[in-house]
C-alpha cells in the first residue's frame, strides 16, 4: 500500500513529516510512501528512510497557512498539496495525507479527484474518543451553512464509513442538538431529524453535546461550524488540563506519584481527548481517500494520520460510499 | 440580601434544593431565601432551617422538564417558576434562581420582569474555567437563529457583566469562530465582527474552540446553539474524565497513589471543568438578577447558583447592563 504524504504542510514542515514518516514506516511493514515537496531537501534524507520504500516527487511551491484556497488553486497548481492529491488521482498513490491548509487541501481534493454522484456537499469526518471507543463526528469545518439534505447525507456517508472503519455492523448515527426533542433546534436540524427518521439509517435521535464522549452513538451529525468548535474546543480542553496537570506536579514533591502520575495518566487520559492522536480528519465524499492532518501535528499524529488514510484505503470507503449513494439513486430517495 | 428559591425545579427537587439551601445559608451570615413551592413540604422543614432567615412562598404547581414553555405561561401561572420570578418583581426578594425547565424560566422571567429597554434578545451567560481564572460565555442557549446584531448585543452585555462580577476593568471580546480571519465563519459572525470591530468593546476578534480555555478572552460570544453545544460538551468531558479516572483508580493498588489521587485532583481538575460548580446560567438582559441551574444539580451546584445570583444582585449587574444600553440610545448608535 503506498501513501502520498505531503512533506511541506505542518507548522513544522517537512521536519515534523519526516518524522512522522519514519514512525508509520517503522510500524507497519507494507507500507509504502511518496513524499512530496521540496526536492533537494527530500532527495537529502532519502537514505535516511528503508530502502525502496520510499519515493520522492517534487513540487516547487509550498502553500502558507493562512493563503485563501480559491487563490492557491489558481497560482499554485504546483504545490505540494496538488502533487499530494494528483498522485491518487493518476493511481500512482492508494490515498494522500497532508498536514498543510485544510481549505486548500479540500479545493485541491474536491476539483482534483472530484466527488461522488449524488453527493451534494464532501463532508470532513473525524473520531472522537469515548468511553466505549470511538465515534465519527461529521462535518468538523467543511461545511459551515447546510441544508437538510446535507445534514441527511453526512449521516449516510458517515454511517458507511463507521462500518468499514469502526467495523460497526449498523452504525448509529445522531443529530447534534440543544434538547433531544425533534422540534429542537434550528429549521436545518428539524428538517435533517426527519429526514434521518424516514430513513433506513439506525437514527437514534438528537444528542446534546454532554453525551458526545458517552459512546450511545457511533456517527455525530452536525454542521461544519458547530463540528469544528466541538473539535477544537475539546483539544483545546485536553490542553488546558495537560497544563493544569503539569502545575500540579511541579509544586508535587512526592516522587513516587510524580513518577505514577506522568505515565499512563498523562498519556492515557489526555492522548485519549487530544485529537492529533486519533489521525487527522477524513474527507468523505470524494473519489478517493484524503486525510487532512491537523497544522500542529507531532510526528507521532502525522503517524496516525498516515495510518488512517491507510486503513481508509484498505477497507474503500469511497467506494462503498459511492455503492451506497449509487443504490439511493436507484431506488430514487433523497 | 434575599433570593427567591425554586425549591422544584431540579431533578431530584426538593430535597437537592433544600440542601443547597443550607450550605449557602451557611456559607454567607447575610443571606436570607425565600423557599417557593408545594406548602406541605416546605412547611415541614422550615425548622431545619437557621431561625428567622428562611420564608416559604407556596406555589400549588411545578413545571415538568419536559413541558413546552409557551403552554406553561398559559396553564400553569402559580407553578413554582412564577412565583419566584415574582418576588423579584414585587421587591421581596433581590434575585431568583430556579434549576427548572430552562425555557420556562426564561419565559417567565422575560414577561414578569420585562427586557431592558434597547436589548433585542436577552442571553444566558455562563462562566466557563480557564487557564487564568474564568470567562463568561453566551449566549449558552436562549437564542438559537441570531443576527449580527443580536451577537454584538450579547458581547456588550457580556463585558458589563463581565467587568462587575469578574471584575475586570476592560474586558476582552471575543467572537466564537472557525478561524481568526475577519472573513470566516457566517454571514451573521462576519457582520457580527464588523459591528464589534467599530465599537468601543475592546474586541480582540475571532477565537476557535480551541481557545476557549486559554483565558484570553473575558467575554465569549456565540449563537445560543454553538453556546449550548459547548457547555454541555465541556460537562460531558468532564464527566467522561472522572469516569476513566475512577476505572484506573479500581485498578490502581498502590494505596498512596489512589489516596493522593482521589482528593486534588479530582477535586480540583474535574471541578473546574464541571460547570455546576460554577453556578448556573446568568439571565442578561431583564430588569431583574434570575440564575437558571441545571436540571442535574447537585446541593452543591445550588449553592453556587444561589451564590451566583446573590453576587449578581449586589452588583447590580442589571442596572448597570440597563445604564449602558440608555447610553448607546443617546449617541444613537445600535
Amino acid at each position: 500500500l503506498k501513501i502520498a504524504l505531503d512533506a511541506m504542510g505542518s507548522d513544522n514542515a517537512p521536519r515534523t513529516e519526516l518524522e512522522g514518516a519514519l514512525l508509520a514506516l517503522d510500524k507497519d511493514p507494507d507500507l509504502e510512501l511518496v513524499l512530496v515537496g521540496k526536492e533537494e531537501i527530500l532527495r537529502g534524507v532519502q537514505q535516511d528512510f528503508p530502502k525502496g520504500r520510499v519515493q520522492v516527487v517534487p513540487a516547487p511551491d509550498v502553500v502558507g497557512m493562512h493563503e485563501s484556497p480559491a487563490e492557491t488553486l489558481r497560482r499554485k497548481p504546483n504545490c505540494s498539496i496538488a502533487r499530494t492529491v494528483a498522485l491518487v488521482k493518476d493511481g500512482r498513490a492508494d490515498a494522500a495525507v497532508s498536514a498543510g491548509n485544510t481549505g486548500a487541501v479540500m479545493a485541491f481534493a474536491l476539483t482534483t479527484l472530484g466527488t461522488i454522484p449524488q453527493v451534494q456537499r464532501p463532508a470532513l469526518g473525524a473520531f472522537f474518543p469515548t468511553t466505549r471507543g470511538s465515534c465519527l463526528i461529521l462535518d468538523v469545518g467543511a461545511n459551515i451553512d447546510v441544508r437538510p439534505q446535507h445534514l441527511f447525507q453526512f449521516g449516510m456517508m458517515g454511517a458507511v464509513a463507521a462500518s468499514y472503519i469502526l467495523k460497526k455492523a449498523n452504525p448509529s448515527v445522531a443529530l447534534v442538538n440543544i434538547g433531544h426533542e425533534e422540534t429542537k433546534g434550528t429549521d436545518a436540524t428539524r428538517q435533517a431529524f426527519a429526514l434521518f427518521k424516514a430513513s433506513e439509517l439506525n437514527f437514534i435521535g438528537n444528542i446534546e453535546g454532554s453525551q458526545v464522549f458517552a459512546g450511545i452513538a457511533d456517527v455525530i451529525v452536525c454542521d461544519g461550524f458547530v463540528g469544528n468548535v466541538m473539535l477544537k474546543l475539546t483539544e483545546g480542553l485536553g490542553e488546558t488540563m495537560a497544563k493544569l496537570i503539569a502545575e500540579y506536579l511541579s509544586s508535587e514533591s512526592e516522587y513516587r506519584v510524580r513518577r505514577w502520575f506522568s505515565k499512563p495518566v498523562l498519556r492515557e487520559f489526555l492522548g485519549r481527548v487530544n485529537y492529533e492522536e486519533q489521525g487527522g480528519a477524513l474527507l468523505l465524499g470524494i473519489n478517493g481517500a484524503v486525510v487532512i492532518g491537523h497544522g500542529r501535528s507531532s510526528p507521532n499524529a502525522i503517524k496516525s494520520a498516515i495510518e488512517q488514510a491507510a486503513f481508509s484505503a484498505r477497507e474503500n470507503t469511497a467506494g462503498h460510499i459511492r455503492d451506497r449513494f449509487a443504490r439511493l439513486q436507484e431506488t430514487a430517495v433523497g
